[in-house]
């Protein structure tokens, strides 16, 4: 793929494209032209500041750029980190005017927002995911954060980044195990939106997997596109983005159960959405390709060992609880999700229960 | 006053009521019909809590009501006063339907406010505010937030309340100097958008300082009418809203040089008026009238005793700079503000130097 292709995420004034193409770090993009004002802070973290902090530099010539290098994992996504970030635009006398760039995966890209959207009540703030976990998903849509010790993501706010630069041949240097933790999330797209680009990743799956640049782009491209529609129509989560989280929800509980830093996000998301397969109104044979899919990325299909009334504890603190009562995101079919409080709850003490047999 | 009376900030989705009345805590006003959901968690501090808490939460009869506590003073106006809320929150197992209450003053309702736009990216609030200066300023248009030591409001968000009820009997207990300050900030709504009001603040400044229930009934009406408009017109500062700031660069620079606690907010903004209008292209006489209301409200008409450079260098991190260029919101009469990149540098800094001599 040498073309690049943009996505628009449609949201009034808080419009912006996803630009996606190969080259693009380096000198491969002017990014620089998309920066509003003069102050630029890079965002990164240790594993992946010296893969490409010098070359997102290059795509910002001109501007006054300087980088904070935060520690690598999902440990360091705490207000402590954010407070840092804010310190350092502080000490470095950056105004309303000044741009965030996160460069790195999710927690990069959740924090550094976070930080942007608190800055002075909101600065702007770029994109460049070098996951692909972050490319189909956390670097879209405005969702920004850190966790608390009693839950994941409970603090944080929406903001909306200016514009999100996804360059494909970082995931040349992605691991295996977190390449296949972000197919979990491009299988979820098919699954709650697109029974034929689900199908499609039937066919293409071990082209994914062997990292062929041409399937990749297609798949997250189209992954943007859907992820943009929903946000486009429900920016806040409202209502129809919830069926965003598909599997979120047992994935959370399975995360929290360990602790997090065990399974990978998209482990525990690629185990709970077969769990929120057994639970939906699907036919077996549904059930069967989306656990199929999921095993053939590599990817687990039924949560690890932990009790099943731990899991539903874990439950409780899950942000799709209203009024205290459980919502679940089910499928109706393959490619059509929706968001329910009516399921079977014997079923879904007998999906928990999976991890003790 | 008997009467009930409305303000709506319009803001599309985000609209608000703000209901202006007395005898309004207590059993006065069914505040709990305005809150979505049922969880509530009262924020408020330990001046406010002994003459307030018990009647507010009557107001919100039929919901499950807990309070949170805070130290009182600007000095705990920090992100760890904020994540002490948010683990209240956590603990109390609120979800995305809770709603904080914010009872007390400026600094109660930013840092619950800011709280609220943390919490699950976002919670509802309604703000009961007891001062004058939270009633007429800080309790209306949505900046929530704290302090940094580098600077002033650094940490926040905008997030609008759900609702704002003022209960003017809460300005009987209120300290005389708490009650001027306040008057500061009215004051600022006539100089810069309503000379007619500033004529009428002229005339019954005397029943204000005196506590006239009507007197002051209708200040805040007008008070908060104007604040409304202008924040309909702008919510997020992008132009502007920034009148509002009138006197708030140089009164900022005052409170930064004196580490905050020592002359109160409105105290700052009132010296930091005068000085606008000195650097204003304003008739003398306006200056005059200004410097006069301000005096006869009892608050500061000149700096304290601080070095111009001091004031000066303070004004660097003020969040009205933009692209590192002040820029001064000043009075083209009475009535009328403006913002400028352009002013008289000598003059500035005789003005600045004022504190000196």
């Amino acid at each position: 793929m040498s073309a690049i292709r943009t996505i628009t995420v449609e949201l009034g004034e808080r419009s912006y494209p996803i630009v996606i193409g190969t080259g693009l770090l380096g000198s491969g993009f002017d990014l620089a032209t998309h920066v509003a004002g003069r102050d630029c802070l890079i965002v990164t973290n240790e594993t992946v500041a010296p893969l490409y902090l010098d070359a997102v530099t290059a795509n910002l010539a001109g501007k006054t750029v300087e980088s904070i290098c935060l520690p690598d994992g999902e440990a360091f996504k705490t207000l402590a980190t954010v407070e840092s970030v804010l310190d350092r635009l502080v000490s470095s006398g950056a105004n309303r005017d000044a741009t965030i760039v996160a460069l790195g995966g999710g927690v990069v890209g959740d924090i550094a927002g976070f930080a942007a959207a608190c800055y002075m009540r909101g600065i702007d703030f770029i994109q460049v995911p070098t996951t692909l976990l972050a490319q189909v998903d956390s670097s879209v849509g405005g969702k920004t954060g850190v966790n608390h010790p009693g839950g994941k993501n409970l603090i944080g706010a929406f903001h909306q980044p200016r514009f999100v630069l996804i360059d494909i041949d970082t995931l040349r240097r992605l691991p295996d195990r977190e390449l296949k933790a972000g197919l979990a999330e491009v299988i979820k797209y098919g699954a709650i939106a697109d029974a034929e680009f689900f199908s499609w990743l039937e066919e293409n799956i071990t082209a994914l997997i062997t990292r062929d640049v041409e399937t990749l782009a297609r798949a997250i491209m189209r992954s943007c596109e859907i992820k943009a529609a929903i946000v486009g129509l429900d920016e806040r989560e409202a209502g129809r983005r919830a069926i965003l989280n598909y599997g979120h929800t047992f994935g959370h509980a399975i995360e929290r159960c360990q602790g997090y830093g065990d399974w990978l996000h998209g482990e525990a998301v690629a185990a709970g959405m077969v769990m929120a397969a057994e639970l939906s109104p699907l036919a077996d044979k549904d059930v069967a390709r989306l656990r199929d899919l999921i095993g053939t990325a590599g990817l687990p299909t039924s949560p690890p060992a932990i009790a099943a009334k731990d899991l539903f504890a874990a439950m409780g603190l899950d942000k799709k609880v209203r009024q205290k009562q459980l919502r679940f995101v089910l499928l109706a079919e393959l490619g059509n999700a929706f968001v329910t409080a009516e399921y079977d709850e014997l079923r879904l003490m007998r999906i928990l229960g999976a991890g003790e047999r």
